[in-house]
């Protein structure tokens, strides 16, 4: 029952979904700006960030991968990296793209679990999948730049996502109707990240 | 043939599976005890190394991941996390975790060679399904920790798992019965790990 | 449409496949070698770099994952890595590794592109299908290795395999009979690897 209780307008889904690559694309794209990175890299850069997670989901749940069906997010991706590679550095802000990225992950904790759940997982690995789309991408790419991944900050991040994906699942389990579930949860998620940008909140480490 | 002469008792495999998946999550919530870090890293620690070669093999023999069909997995790996969390450090002794550690790699590597087998992989995939079932979620981890893989050392590691897929293997190709084959490779796999632990035997490097 | 123009010889495919591998498991074990690792690093290096490009591709296009399937790559892989591992190091000359590889990169590129039209993925994701085929075993590798990942370096390598991809899937877009456009394209990011190789050609970095 959970299955038919998350069907939901499949365009306005693509449209975000279009959007919310976009958004990582440019992360990618930007990483590679400040590593003085050629074009290449930084096409590359932006595909794994803007589709990464997603398609580590798709493999995991047994979907069709979503960019290798659908040329626009590939495309949108590469366009992405053109548009940051012809823009002078100056105009790019990190703080404006920390804001960008916080959006992302808050769509797609949500989006992942919701399209997970559409696909019959069970709720509890449902959640995961929203983590892992909103996360793996950018890990991915962490370790291909090799940097410390922020998967190794206190920093919330993961964090974050993992509130929109579990409040979402949540919801759902609850019976509470799509559309308000995955506007409060992703808007949660968005908030607790908000406060790590803003305020640099983190959770406490282990001290054995 | 291979493949029918493998069929054993799915109840005992799965709670085979479920503790093998638990000593493995606690092995990656202890790395990242030892970092010092938050719980979400714990979690998704102990996640990676307690279900990440399983991942790997299932997606490479097209098989249903199996962690995303049955949540208890999840589960298992979140409850350990949050266990090692709880724990004072100085409970856990590094070398009672390599103990719980080998007998995975033991159990794993066996299982991962059988899975692949009844699913009509041929024998020598099969057998690195194995290798890749017992290592793959510990090279992970160390990748995301930034750690120097276990495959760069000397240590007798991945071999001990080689050896345990290598001979249940060749046991199943000789027509042995499963449960004789099973056993005595995996204890051929854990005995020679446990060399590796007690006595520091390593195989030798190539000098050229 | 474009899937039926590009319907060529199995047999021939298939051991052109098999050679591909051989370079590529050849350059894994070289790169072993040159960290003075032990036999089973040399077979997981050459694994990883020999099938770890295709076995991303097949994995993202739905497909079975080739060497699963045809014990032949694996074998190859292992026989491999052993011939480098009783060859003292001083028979191999980097160089002509680098030439290996070339040919590796600009086969796998083309390969990659025409398996992925085949199974129907739309043209732009295909061209990336053959850039992945042929690089990402090689970052794979470095990864493990802890070495910086190609990706991330000036030289021409990735931009290679884009150049035989990119035009590979431009001449069957134009309706060019398939052997003709797979040579040309071939040569084309043969040649442009070469120049890397030869005369040291990279391309520009961002400079913000």
């Amino acid at each position: 029952m959970v299955t038919q209780a998350v069907q939901i307008a499949p365009a306005m889904i693509s449209w975000l979904d279009l959007f919310g690559t976009a958004v990582f694309a440019a992360s990618g794209a930007l990483a590679a700006a400040h590593r003085q990175q050629t074009l290449v890299t930084f096409s590359f850069f932006a595909l794994i960030t803007g589709v990464g997670g997603g398609t580590v989901r798709d493999l995991l749940i047994g979907a069709p991968v979503f960019w290798v069906q659908d040329w626009r997010f590939a495309a949108t991706c590469l366009v992405t990296a053109g548009l940051v590679w012809v823009t002078p550095r100056t105009v790019w802000n990190a703080r404006a793209l920390d804001w960008f990225d916080a959006v992302g992950i808050a769509i797609y904790a949500v989006f992942g679990t919701w399209k997970s759940l559409t696909l019959g997982v069970p709720l509890l690995p449902a959640m995961m999948m929203g983590v892992i789309t909103a996360c793996v991408g950018r890990i991915i790419r962490d370790v291909l730049a090799g940097e410390p991944s922020i998967l190794l900050k206190p920093e919330i991040y993961v964090t974050a996502a993992a509130l929109a994906s579990g409040l979402f699942g949540l919801f759902i389990y609850l019976s509470m109707p799509v559309l308000p579930a995955a506007g409060i949860s992703a808007l949660a998620g968005f908030a607790l990240r908000a406060m790590a940008i803003w305020k640099g909140w983190a959770i406490p480490a282990y001290r054995g």
